[in-house]
């Protein structure tokens, strides 16, 4: 595969790693950047503890060009991401002029006072920038350094994905240059993955810019299902597209050839 | 919290990195590992990629009392988890008598011959032992280096779950003495999350073998609600509901006593 740029996500929150909580922030996070053009090498579910985080935030920009983060960022002591970033960066945390506007403007809409707990939202690593949080409270953070982007959003799905839309989506588009990801689906009855290792073999050779991985579905009225998807990304649209067909042919042509009719081929986008 | 030990779950998979796959397997493990009394310290999702895999098998081996991988042990050829394994651990690679012996029944079952992509699936890490696979046909790996375990799972859930109940549970429930983890949750409606901080910093304060952590779930009625989630594991199952109860009657009362009526209060589970 060829990418944009390498990206990790580290997600926050012990509710993660007791198994409280299913990691839907990851997959759409992963999603999204992948659609984007950027290779994710990385997801990493941590605990609430500083030292991990800003463990995890260290190395993440040792390997990656964008460092993803969710969770963290509320009011409660155990939000702590924004004091354990900016220890991670060696920077000041410090009260953001312009985040702390935004935390006062979401209280007195709602006829809430200021409290130092609702003043924690606005404090960032110094040089960072808030990110308008347009559902929630706490804004999310923005800290570009080197060649690196680290963007820190909230754990709540919708506050998160919001900020994301609206603020990251817009930023990562407009850095470098475009890239394109597509991908294919080719489902086969009728013959079970073993017997597929040495045609998907060869499909993986086909272009370095491809990637084909099976996906073993159990068995449909006796007979197995395997799903092969095949993905690619490209700096031109036309050219994923291509890349991902000519897999695409290779394997449907090479099923037939190899099995025959006892093999039923569906191809699913 | 105190636990049995640390516990690391490596996520093997392009499709969770390209968010393709909601990382369900993960929970599930972290969520029985913690009812077991392990403390999952990181779920790490990587990539299909041996040296990926070998790198992170290591550093999980420095953190980690017991870790537990899902994914890569199929047919195909990006099916590579045992052969990283085995690099990670610095042991050859080899077919495993037992291993092969279930595979190869397996097969025989279904009317299938073997082939050179099937017995890949027997080969294991010198020393290792195969965890038969009572849904699938890859067994499970099961390495025990110095004190600690690792424990190599498929990818399919039904698979991955089949192998974890019936081989792993009664290992790891064997293996120290046992701990118990209990949980509740406290449910508040009309406070903003802000202001229950001073009483969850108390609260966080009472037991260091308790956790407490806030999650606000939105508005309800134009009131906002928040979910206060207790937990505790403790090497007696009374101890650790005793714990779990001191921390839930600290919060009700002090909510009352803070908020009265305006805080609507009810305990969950």
């Amino acid at each position: 595969m060829s990418c944009k740029g390498k990206a990790y996500i580290l997600s926050i929150g012990n509710e993660l790693l007791i198994g409280k909580i299913i990691n839907t922030n990851a997959s759409w996070l992963a999603q999204r950047l992948t659609l984007l053009g950027y290779c994710v090498e990385r997801i990493i579910a941590l605990p609430d503890r500083v030292e991990d985080i800003v463990e995890e935030f260290q190395k993440a920009l040792t390997h990656a060009d964008i460092v993803l983060s969710t969770g963290g960022l509320g009011p409660t002591p155990d939000d702590i991401t924004n004091i354990a970033l900016a220890q991670a960066l060696g920077r000041e945390l410090e009260v953001n002029p312009e985040a702390l506007r935004i935390v006062q403007e979401k209280y007195a809409k709602r006829g809430y006072p200021m409290t130092p707990e609702r003043e924690k939202m606005a404090k960032l690593p110094r040089g960072a920038k808030p990110l308008p949080n347009p559902v929630g409270t706490a804004p999310g953070i923005l800290v570009e350094t080197d060649s690196r982007l680290i963007i820190v959003l909230p754990g709540v799905p919708a506050e998160m994905e919001a900020i994301f839309s609206e603020h990251v989506e817009p930023l990562l588009r407009s850095r470098g240059k475009p890239h394109f990801y597509q991908e294919k689906m080719v489902r086969i009855r009728g013959v079970p993955e073993a017997d597929l290792t040495p045609i998907l073999r060869r499909a993986l050779k086909i272009d370095e810019r491809a990637y084909v991985k099976s996906h073993p579905r159990g068995l449909e009225a006796g007979a197995p299902v395997v799903e092969i998807h095949i993905y690619a990304s490209s700096s031109s649209e036309e050219e994923a597209k291509a890349i991902v067909e000519r897999v695409e042919q290779f394997l449907v042509e090479e099923v037939r050839k190899t099995f025959g009719d006892s093999a039923k081929i569906s191809i699913l986008s």
